[in-house]
């Protein structure tokens, strides 16, 4: 059961192909050299040759000289022509890759309907494309194109494809459920019955489209069967409903099966590669992804809350930095006070229970969540909140106004303008700012205010901006949430703020960005520092 | 093989355990009364008792009279005490549902752990609370646990349970893989090997958690290995990685596998309830969601699409309509020119390939892709460029500018301005407009200066507006992608527009909103009426 067995990741060819997902060459460097460092032991790039982006790719990715082996995917031969004529399949010798992934047919009906050519002349492609890519030195993947529907079609023939394919020198015999639409206990028993008919050197793999929300256990049913390589993406991206998502994959076969396949420290990575490769890919990973999602190992309900303070194993089914995750307590209305008081004691406050100010912040809180806050995503702006509540923080400016303008004349350029007065240590300040967005404009009027009695803001910067309407039932009258994810060279912190108003969302959850930056200082510099602190403005 | 399976959703129970998920009485009722119209047997509707919501959902639920059976959640009596002196019980009870599902323990680790009692405690908690229900005439649902950790941990303990269970009268025995770690092998063994200790009249269901990612071949598994009750949530919200998610399971299991769940018209609601549910959760639905999603059914690579159009069969595994979704053809940059002529043609736009013009907006459709614009969502936005390139659109206005104001003084609420010059058949127009928002605003002014002559836009209303920040690498330079949903009585719409500044992007998709609402009503009234239409503002 320690039997090692082969990642191939095509994050950067199929993984491509599923909505929204667009890269670069430079993202696709940038990825290769991130899953290089996983451990991966195949990375496909691309087709060679279909556009600048893939071509630039194969031509960069050699000087990273990486361990992975770069692949590189194409077809079989055109129909009745020559493989030393074909111009795909010379593009992947040239191409410098040294594995090679071709897909062909193996489904009768796939011959007949999409190639439009006979069973034979099919095999004959598969034949040639194979011997002629082996003849010039690369390893050879044959990617058997809906091998499950072809095999419940018509097994001989599926069968007769791979062993063609075999014959002809392929390493690897990889079968694929390319429409996803196979049954883990089909797979099982289509790997065994194929593993029973292959009688040379190559070695099955392994491809799945999760279709049917399988394909993490049709792979797993396949490598039960035999299977020895394993193709999937990242985040299980790819075309309509993804490929085998390998974030999951990785840690089932190495953790609950037992298989080995990457190294312990290799997969304390997982979490930090997979979402590396959602920031790069600018794919919102669902907070309840397997293994690597924010919430893979949250809790929320008040009683799971109070076991897993016991005994993380009532309710974890892994401990979460074998895969670079961590445990996090969720705040929220269904939380009892246990939860908020666990979240306040990880942040290092002291609170106690039995106080009526402790209950005044969870009724607050509570409050601010039924309007439309969301404290889960937004941890500073709960710290804050939790800190004033307990007296640790105190007033840093009096607000008097802001005013945001927007201007555009046709034929020339959008301008924003920003407005904000304040009032520090009695000292009336009134600023004015430019921006190439009213957020930025308003950011930068407000940092000038406040940046010559708090020059530690310098160093922050807002990272991300999220804006998400709340449906409250009345179309143009809903309500905003928005969420500022700031940071400086050694934090990054989350802050909200709701209002019908998307511009006074903004503001609030850029004056908590800035409060929460001083609150770091103070307790770096010590408390006396700080003029004064309040969150007057801030509707909480 | 066509043996008859119950589907008992818990989307109100354990579903709003998800992070982000909270739904009110009104939302709760809802979605049960949408649910009961798809066809499922029982819906958990919460935990009596424990919050306002759940107590206002239980007692107005009976009015729905619906057919589904109305199931209150909770626990085994409290360890040392008695059943008829448990408040949680009588709860059950008092709340008028037709059906309980009862947890308990069954993992013996947890009875020590959590529980802190003896074993036979824990046996006694199970055969009182069963039997004290039961004498109160309510159908017994027994949820046991982390059967399958205990099962694995001490199986003579976890049978033990099941068995006291079915003692005491328990209509179903629910083997919960409550940490979701457990392997679709693994459920299979212990589902027979249980199935095979149960020797009276109660039947087996099963409930399983998506941390492997394997919740749904993990449902598949038990039962094929004997299960009848299917424990899961519509699109699998749940804590931590979700429960098992129910769109997925059910059509794997009637088209798949041959069981009967639904009839056959309830099975093509599918789709349409798990985006209501998605909708009043308020819950973005993943496009690659299987079956239900938008791009469950979406084809992008060039090659996909020329074989899709010639036979569906031969990239979908089955028809979408089936469960009420359909076919898609993404454009992207990975488009062909095949996608976009078969995009066109299913708009009912006539294209000429060979025409210059088709190349030149095939060209401007991938450079603007290439600046961040995104049409697999915005619909409307392409359709105007391809008319706009087939000459079918023409001059509606001419723009010559907007300002947009933004207040907000201590103390007094935020004031949103927006003011919007325009010139229609050579008038100047200039209108002002406030709004509770700076989009409301512009668009309040906008449809004022449109609407005496184009009175067709007083139906229009923007319907959802999201807003993503572009990573272009430059921190606050970011640009934003806008995208908004419009809708009128008969149809809606998505359009597109992207900026550094969120205010001139939002505008953009206006425009084209507006713009799209115009060109439906020309169809229908004749293309002479309109006067002008110009996209000219508009960057694209």
């Amino acid at each position: 059961m320690s039997k090692a067995l082969t990642i191939f990741d095509t994050t950067l060819r199929d993984g491509t192909q599923g909505e929204g997902i667009s890269l670069s060459a430079e993202d696709k460097l940038k990825i290769a050299k991130k899953l290089d460092q996983l451990g991966v032991h195949y990375i496909e790039g691309g087709i060679p040759g279909s556009n600048s982006k893939d071509i630039e790719f194969f031509d960069r990715v050699k000087e990273l000289r990486l361990n992975a082996k770069i692949t590189a995917f194409g077809s079989t031969r055109r129909k009745n022509s020559l493989a030393e004529h074909d111009a795909n399949l010379q593009r992947l010798i040239d191409s410098g890759a040294q594995a090679t992934s071709l897909v062909g047919k193996s489904w009768d009906f796939h011959v007949h309907t999409a190639l439009q050519t006979t069973l034979e002349e099919n095999l004959a492609m598969i034949y040639d494309s194979i011997a002629y890519l082996k003849q010039h030195g690369l390893e050879v993947m044959f990617d058997a194109e809906h091998f499950f529907d072809g095999y419940k079609n018509n097994p001989e023939y599926a069968v007769a494809v791979m062993r063609k394919a075999e014959e002809a020198g392929a390493d690897w015999l990889v079968m694929c459920d390319t429409n996803g639409g196979t049954m883990p206990h089909e797979v099982s028993d289509i790997v065994a019955a194929l593993g029973g008919q292959i009688t040379g050197t190559a070695r099955l793999g392994i491809h799945t489209h999760n279709d049917c929300e399988l394909a993490v256990a049709n792979t797993l049913s396949a490598v039960r069967s035999g299977a020895e390589m394993i193709q999937g993406t990242m985040n299980g991206y790819g075309e309509r409903c993804g490929n085998a998502n390998l974030c999951s994959i990785i840690p089932n076969l190495q953790l609950k099966l037992g298989y080995q396949v990457l190294e312990e420290k290799q997969l304390e990575q997982l979490t930090n590669t997979a979402r590396y490769v959602s920031e790069i890919a600018n794919v919102h990973m669902p907070v309840n992804q397997p293994y690597v999602g924010a919430a893979a190992f949250a809790h929320k309900g008040g009683i799971h809350v109070s076991a897993i303070l016991r005994d993380a194993r009532t309710y974890e089914h892994i401990v979460p930095e074998t895969v670079g995750n961590h445990q996090r307590v969720l705040v929220s209305e269904l939380a009892g006070q246990s939860n908020i008081l666990s979240k306040a004691q990880k942040m290092g406050i002291e609170f106690d229970p039995e106080k009526e100010s402790t209950r005044e912040v969870i009724g607050r809180i509570k409050d601010l969540e039924h309007q439309g806050y969301q404290f889960e995503g937004a941890d500073a702006s709960l710290e804050l909140m939790l800190r004033e509540a307990n007296g640790e923080v105190r007033k840093l400016f009096t607000f008097e106004s802001f005013k945001m303008l927007v201007e555009k004349s046709a034929g020339k350029p959008v301008v924003s303008e920003a407005f904000v007065k304040l009032n520090i240590d009695g000292n009336s300040i009134y600023t004015a700012a430019e921006g190439n967005g009213p957020v930025n404009a308003l950011d930068n009027a407000l940092r000038k205010a406040l940046i010559s009695y708090y020059p530690g803001l310098n160093d922050v910067h807002l990272s991300d901006y999220k804006v998400r309407v709340l449906d409250d039932k009345e179309a143009t009258a809903s309500k905003v949430r928005v969420l500022i994810e700031s940071s400086n060279v050694e934090n990054s912190w989350n802050t909200v703020g709701v209002s019908s108003n998307v511009i006074e969302a903004s503001w609030e959850a850029l004056v908590d960005s800035f409060l929460y930056a001083l609150l770091g200082q103070d307790k770096r510099e010590g408390y006396e520092e700080i003029q004064s602190v309040e969150r007057g403005l801030v509707n909480h």
